[in-house]
């Protein structure tokens, strides 16, 4: 069985302080050190993923990879950063060289596609769990915060939403799917593309953001408290798959509303400024989505359909909460 | 039962964007926000610590929360960094709300000694992992690294070494102590205190440096083979507690030279400058300790008693393998 320090030398390992990435010591000291670009403000964000909370034993390993660096990648894409580099803690129950290598496999593959390095570590054996601290950069003022709606912006969303809750009831087995369905939404589940490119683009456009983990309700809400105002969601609007568009509508609004592991955008604009945030989601190759309005005072509303329109609260729905068992 | 975002406000959210800490926006975005002094570099550094691995059940949660930021401020103090802010990942068994409440007076007792905020992370239902990410800053080429010991270069440690070494062959049930000698060494296992002043006034001074977690021969080893060389202990000058002093020969070389969790610094400067090194420690109120020698070429020996040195691999010790059940 191979050492703690064989298996990262062999699979963590590669050489982080190459030219342009800002990486000046890697792995392999008892600090990475990292040159952010002169007057640079950074953007730090740390999640932690449990076996059987964020993912589940039957997961790839390749894909658990790139879920544990992609959510916190969204996190910096919510804050419009462009993201420096990252670390990596992991416990792992055993010395286990070929989940090892294929968790370093998805890791590295969404790193090489964002062109950042993962600076340093920990490993320990202890139950699987793994916490991935990301760093990016922003210039001073420019980025992106929860407390910039207001009255009259539109709401946004990237990509689609819901899948991943599809996925997870399949899991959970209150729903079966065709085999082709199942791989679709399972992707978006378990293979989720941080928002980055998008995130910049928004920079100085929208006027407030969050990324969609806990659902689109619990998230709006906290964009809601800091920023002091209500809004109202056109459920109908909501972008959803093909496969999520054939179920119930009881089902459709569960994993549309209060869905959770979306990670996409939610963010805010002027309705001014529409073509523009239209033009910047098409540089970031990113579809978007209006699907309501910021409104004064407190109060989240949806318009199930046109003409009724209820308090979130009475749908019986709620966010994400790790201690309530949901 | 208080729910995740209840525990987290009351326990860990405090006004993290005080004026001076370089903090702009702390716990409740996305991100946190950093603003470094303008040209340094960040030195970062994360550490995992798992439940019957790096600290024990029974341990107060309030040292359990000194201990998780303490040995990231290590890793800092190690590479002459000063720290700004840390995240915190934590995995939680149930919702606890005293263990929460204690754990965070302890974290919150070094930061604020430290002058330094908590400035994110995320919390999760899971058996028991606690994940520090410490960010510092460092003026660039300042950085104490392991690659820089030179033939010639003087060996020194700051404090007392193998302490809680002794506190685990305790626990462990392999040593009786009275309790006043125990709580004592317990101290030095669970409260480390982390060398961050002397890390500081060691910049430009010492020609290496690392903290000592995994014990001197295995850490030694790291800057021995990073920098291209070798080393005598001198293991008679090994700075040890009376209560250390008083086992078995046997015991004391286990605990000096491959204890482990010891958060001490080890590190090498020029003979020339043996005077200015004693200064910056006084300064920085550390004892050190002048403890052998970088010699040319490689191996790693040990002088047992004046006239009598061996090579350290045939002391059958060796580092702390997380993989090794040691």
């Amino acid at each position: 069985m191979a050492g703690e320090f064989d298996l990262i030398a062999k699979h963590f390992m590669r050489p982080s302080h190459a030219p342009g990435t800002g990486v000046m010591e890697g792995i392999g000291d008892d600090c990475a050190l990292l040159q952010p670009a002169p007057g640079q403000q950074l953007a730090v964000s740390s999640d932690m993923l449990v076996e059987g909370r964020h993912f589940l034993s039957t997961v790839q390993p390749e894909r658990l990879g790139h879920k544990a660096l992609a959510v916190n990648l969204s996190d910096l894409a919510a804050c419009g950063a462009e993201p420096l580099g990252f670390t990596l803690a992991l416990a792992l129950p055993r010395s286990d060289e070929a989940f090892v290598a294929a968790l370093a496999r998805g890791l590295f593959a969404l790193a090489d596609a964002h062109g950042i390095a993962l600076i340093g570590g920990d490993t320990t054996a202890g139950p699987l769990n793994l916490c991935i601290t990301a760093i990016g950069q922003v210039p001073p003022g420019q980025a992106l915060l929860r407390s910039g709606a207001r009255a009259g912006d539109e709401l946004w969303v990237s990509g689609l939403l819901g899948d991943a809750r599809l996925a997870l009831e399949v899991f959970r087995g209150t729903l079966a799917l065709d085999a082709v369905y199942f791989e679709s939404v399972r992707r978006a589940m378990e293979q989720p593309e941080p928002r980055v490119a998008l995130g910049l683009a928004l920079r100085g456009l929208a006027s407030s953001a969050i990324d969609l983990s806990d659902g689109l309700l619990g998230d709006l809400g906290h964009v809601l408290r800091r920023s002091g105002c209500g809004a109202v969601v056109d459920m109908p609007a909501l972008p959803r798959s093909a496969v999520l568009a054939r179920q119930t509508a009881a089902l459709q609004q569960l994993c549309l509303l209060a869905g959770g592991d979306d990670y996409e955008l939610l963010f805010t604009a002027a309705a001014a400024r529409r073509s523009e945030v239209i033009a910047a989601a098409a540089k970031a190759g990113v579809a978007v989505t209006c699907c309501g309005r910021i409104v004064a005072g407190a109060g989240l509303h949806v318009m199930l359909a046109p003409g009724h329109t209820v308090a979130a609260a009475t749908l019986g729905l709620r966010g994400f909460d790790h201690f309530d068992g949901s």
